[in-house]
């Protein structure tokens, strides 16, 4: 099994992308974080749901955690302003780092080392070209999980295909 | 909007659960994570899917990548072996920092602020009693997100009930 075969579609936004617009895309569908794309369609960074959570509540508040008990609900309608006119790069830490990308022919051990070495909670899949480099798909550490146990027979061998 | 509203049921295990039982449920609900209680109930981490990973993969493979993509494919095959008679308490890093716990009557935006602050995935929520700390439920980053925009009309009031 090679990181080619592991790789699914992920849900992707460009740096450029309207900020409201992705934070919808995530709490809609409940995702923990967006995989965000530079202009070229390379993969640039994660951008996980707490850091937009974080872009949505004033730095004050942040600070002083006493301060969030007392902002008037009115005030706390008004946070979705925070991303009007903001795009998903603007959302970014200062320093993002971008997602370890593992090669379509590594083996499934190759891109858990890989995970493993990095903490991520996923690698993206990538084939390098003179081009550029052409994103193939994203594999979850939960999706990763799961091929490793099949293959080592972890679920008792029943529901192996 | 209170924490106590916001709070869901969120899939968790005990330090003393199976640990080939939590990656498979981890690995069949494609789980990011899960939520670990103590003895007594009270959550005690976060117990990432990328960190069980890193438990199936053998510290050598981790610390020298060149040697995942020649490890045959038989002894990945074994590597769920690296799970058996080992408990989810096992699996946790050495010092597991237990996730922020929100109190019941805290505003959505004293959750974000918190959430903001420590940049965790998800926030319990748990009453502090007499007797321990009693959990009623989780808010991820991602529902909070979708409560937020609600309220403050992010969904350009359509979607808003």
């Amino acid at each position: 099994m090679r990181a080619r075969d592991l790789a699914v579609e992920y849900e992707s936004v460009s740096v450029g992308s309207d900020a409201l617009e992705a934070a919808r895309l995530m709490a809609e569908h409940k995702l923990p974080g967006l995989l965000v794309l530079d202009e070229h369609g390379e993969p640039k960074a994660i951008l996980p749901a707490s850091q937009m959570v974080k872009v949505l509540v004033p730095e004050y508040v942040i600070e002083d955690p006493t301060l969030a008990a007392v902002v008037d609900e009115k005030h706390a309608d008004r946070l979705c302003q925070y991303l009007v006119g903001r795009s998903v790069g603007d959302c970014l830490p200062s320093t993002p780092s971008p997602p370890p990308i593992a090669d379509p022919d590594d083996t499934a051990l190759e891109v858990a080392a890989l995970m493993a070495r990095v903490r991520s909670p996923l690698v993206a899949v990538a084939e390098k070209a003179k081009d550029g480099t052409h994103l193939l798909g994203v594999i979850t550490a939960a999706h990763l999980l799961h091929e490793l146990l099949a293959a080592s027979g972890g679920y008792g061998g029943t529901t192996r295909p």
